[in-house]
């Protein structure tokens, strides 16, 4: 409590270390992070696959507009977790800058460039003052030159690459899922059912189309695509029957 | 109440998170929405509807000044619920930027588009100092290329697509009525008698012609147009009748 | 009281939220337009009229300076209540824009337009920090392209059309005097009538030419002028002997 | 009391509303005024008379050089009460908006114009942060188009004509005098002895040339002068005489 | 000491008045002043005179190092008390203004002109926030067209012109002695007599060439000049007879 | 206690000195640097080796990703502890100013130069508000026009240069085993010997190929490397036989 | 105490003046100057010695790494005490300024030109709000078109000019042995002798070659040099000697 305290006096801004050392309000922004509902990414030499799940909702709205998994590129997809209009800043920044890219050098944007543009941008609203820090993480998943790439860029600006991970409110058990099942050489197929089953675990109620998201970048023919509803159910379908 | 306390440290500026990584400033934004007499929309393959209920007034006040439904272009249309003068802030940038699509690609500004726009407007309003966050939400409906579309867009910048959906202060009575009535295949006059017998429920007195306000997006001469009094006080009639 | 504390905290800039929703400073600046004198206009088929109640001063101020009834342009006026420094700012940036507004497209400024551009200026005053709001409500009379127009602005930036509106210090009595009286068939005279019946009632001491100030535009000749003393002494005596 | 502390939450800043609508940092920016010695100012057909009272100081200062009449431009000048140094930064910008006049119009700046562009500076002064009000009132005399003027503006930026004036710590004294003894036809001369017979009232001990500075304006030859030391020894000498 | 505490409350910024109209920054800067050792200057038909105490210092110091009276120009030149390094900054400010008119104008820089803009520049960090007030004042003497002048400038930019002025810790005194000494008739030699006559009354131990600097512009020759060390002590020296 | 009492009153932001003359926000930052792995830096006649301890990590993460150890240059690399976001973005500005140096002068950048412009990056961050010191220590390691250099940068923008050194969390530990055994004759293979001691007595469990990342550069081939997993492993394999 | 707490109100940004005209945060930078190690500097019409002590510090640390004499131009160099980044930063400005007087004029830049210089940047960080003070004094030591100058300039920006000086933690002490063993008429190793026996008086342990940095300009040769390690041994040997 006496430690609660003394944090306070340093946790109104982004410009202000603690005595420890610490950015609280760089802190307090991860935890916006954690009040997003769970998003996960697995690669293999395969591809990559990008999943959200998605919030139970009235009937009334339309089931594809609470998107958390965008796609970027030709070979890039985002899944994100945390404020969903901080996230659109950022993903329409990341579309613009694949843009650029094609336009200026001819090229796809790299997995890994837009992983440290977009870790640039955070860490920026993280030292300077008049702003917050993006309330935000990005799994980030596209195949590279040479192979399937997967990036975290989490509130401080601070990137990472993953073979799987998830982020969001329970982050935790699902990364239990993933290192317990996850194999390197999975397929494209695999790494969907991998991801089906960690959604499982971390959806309260039972899971259906209706709550998952999925994105997949497969190496070979290096195109993102959202899986259909019918896809996800039939996906759905065939885990339940290997359980 | 010691939540409460712990929570006003961090409630002055919409650049602070709290401890538990939320926005006040936000939130109290999302309380002035709800300061605003309640707003629906309804869209069908046939069109989309948007209405709002307006305050009973003196009689020397100019009915119509008191705009809630708003067109903004060929295609669209908004209503809104919140602070009146940041509404209309809003809108004459949605008609700015309808104007400018149609200058530049000669072409009509999607309803997802002016969404997707609107809502980063938003944003910028939430994470950088020195201003404060909209104070209102936005119904748009329109007729994108394929169909028609209904987004919301609320004080945070988030955007979301409905089949139907509610703002202000009566929403989740509102909300209510069109859960239980809508259907997917209604038309146009279908969509208005939902709209009316929604405002029904909640306005306090009875409904007449002076309380409602209804434009109205047809599918096929994808044509806004604001419902005449006359129009309205017929719908309202043969409502009454078939109660 | 507790109520009025726990306000405070959130009253001192006119960018922050409090936590029902409201803005305190613009409330504050309602507070100034309090303060200022009755005004108020009248409007039918036949034209606009406005008029304001002047404070009895020393007899070595030039009764014509104290001017709260300004002419903006041919078919444009204005009377207001509130700070008169900001009402003249404001009534300054009018008259440019009926002039920019002859020079771009050799058309007056309808009062409409007028109304919605003050309208956007007061709303950023509410919105971005480093300001503070207008204290001033303008009451904007013109006749449009096909008929005579009354709006009101106020410090929110809310604009709203009116068949005839009074704001300041007694604006309640004067609304309940022109809600009694008003027709909407009312020549010029009958207005100006009703406008010094008005006035009379929320003046204290007796009404007189001094006291009183009168803006009107016919709708047929198109031409705002300024009543002179005489005119206004006239129209008071055939006032008492209607009595 | 209690009112004073609540006051007081409110007074830091010329951009923050008391909950009753006052800006306390220009009324205090009044008191400033209210601390400086009287000036007057006094019209008539015949032209325009400004007079301020010198302060008793060491014969070693310049006498000359603590001006409080200044003149503006051939048919313009200025009497202040106030912040010395506030004082001198409007009159320079007088002096250069009546230059620009002339280089661009090729003619004087009326004493109106003059009148609203101080006061349009010194509004801004008290609606945007990072600044304060001017501590100063400026009274404006000159012959217009048509006949002598006589303009007041205050912190506040209002501006007012009148036919005498008084401003500074012994205003009401002075107005008193000026009330009891002005007559709309008097001539420069007389307006000349009721400004010395008003500073007589409100300078502590015997009025002499060395407390008194005067500038005139003559309808008829249209030229501001200041009046010599003699001359306004003379005056004086003239006006004890008819005591 | 009440008072002191209320004062306390609008003493941290130069854009605050206090409730009776103070701004305190500018009376703390005053204080600033106080703190310097004693200048002064004297004028008369003949021409100026500045002089300044010196503090008594390490025989390490370079005596010439440590500058209080500056040349500006041919016929100008500046005494100052207060904060050192604020003076060098106006001080270079002064000499810019001097080289820039010879360059435009071909023309000296008058005294009263440069008052003038020093005292605009030292208005501005009063009236403006992010800065604080200059801690100086000057003594500005000079020789202008027809005559000498001295002007002096404070911390809130008001000027008055002087026949005799002493500023600093000791002004007091020293004024004292200026005053019952000063004669309009003396010549340069005169004035520099009583200049260390003044200065020997404010200096605690005896006065001597190390302690004094002198300059001087005679009206005829029209050049600024530093006294030499041997000049000083043999008009100490001379003074010293007479007494 | 009371000191700290003290300090705390100085320590919101990194332009405020304390009244010791301390920069707290700038020690806080050095805190940040003390939450850091352990890296470290050796140099000698032979070349430089710069090497980071890594955090032992899920078997998920890609180990690569996780870099400390930073090629800038053909000739330059940077080791670094500390807040990872900031690191990376002095990086990409060093990568930036090597690339613009051979652009400009077709030439390689010098450590020491390097060392100095991160210096005054870092340094303004401590002297300008509205930002806050970069919470990293860079290790700059490379090969100059005559010999190999080690130079450190820390959070105040101090830059120094050394034979060997250590910084993070560990820094005094690694530094006492430098101290102990480093030698000036010391051959690359030496040094890595020396650089892999001293993090295996930093690393809490055993020291292997995953804990470990080092760059070299030779004074020969004046090439920056990165010593593959394989390499590391034999290292640490006949450090072990060696011990 | 009591003073104490009442300055404490007025300490945390250099734009505030306390009640009694102080400017704390610019007395803060001063402690934070006491806290460097001593340096001194000593000028004769021979030339100028500008020395420094060194901390002692780790075998690992490159001596010459931690510079506190630097060259600026053929014929200027600094000594410095207080924040060694911030000492930096005003290094490499006095080295742009140097480089471009060469470029413009042809010409070095004269040592009195670089204080004031660097003195008007030091003030303006004391008046501007939103930085703090530079955190060092400099002494500055060259020759001059006639002569050798060592000019000081401290965190205020005043400049003064000495025979010889001391500053930093121990300055005081060295100021004593200066002012006892000085002598205008000494020779280049006389100066030198000087400097190290007084740099042997604050020195806590026995003074070594490690210890001491010295720079020194002849007046004859006018070259900037550093005592290389074996000439200051030498020097300190026959110092010993003399003992």
């Amino acid at each position: 409590m006496a430690t609660a305290q003394r944090g306070q006096k340093y946790d109104r801004g982004s410009t202000v270390f603690s005595p420890d050392g610490e950015l609280f309000q760089v802190q307090y922004a991860q935890e916006a992070v954690k009040k997003g509902l769970t998003a996960l990414g697995i690669k293999s030499s395969s591809g990559v696959i990008l999943a959200a799940e998605k919030r139970k909702r009235s009937e009334l709205v339309e089931a594809r507009s609470v998107e958390k998994v965008f796609q970027i590129d030709d070979l890039l997809g985002v899944a994100t977790s945390g404020l969903i209009a901080d996230a659109r800043i950022l993903t329409d920044e990341a579309r613009r800058k694949a843009q650029i890219n094609r336009l200026r050098y001819d090229e796809a944007l790299m997995p890994q460039t837009l992983a440290e543009e977009i870790g640039a941008i955070k860490q920026t609203y993280t030292q300077h003052g008049g702003v917050r820090p993006f309330g935000i993480k990005f799994l980030i998943g596209g195949v590279g030159e040479r192979e399937a790439q997967l990036y975290e860029t989490d509130p401080s600006g601070t990137i990472s690459s993953y073979k799987a991970q998830a982020i969001g409110d329970k982050a935790e058990e699902a990364r239990n899922v993933l290192e317990d099942r996850y194999g390197t050489g999975m397929g494209i197929d695999e790494m969907i059912r991998l991801a089906l089953i960690t959604l499982d675990e971390v959806i309260e109620e039972n899971i259906n189309f209706e709550r998952v998201e999925i994105g997949k970048i497969d190496s070979e023919n290096k195109k993102f695509s959202k899986m259909s509803s019918s896809d996800i159910s039939e996906a759905i379908d065939s885990l339940n029957l290997s359980d």
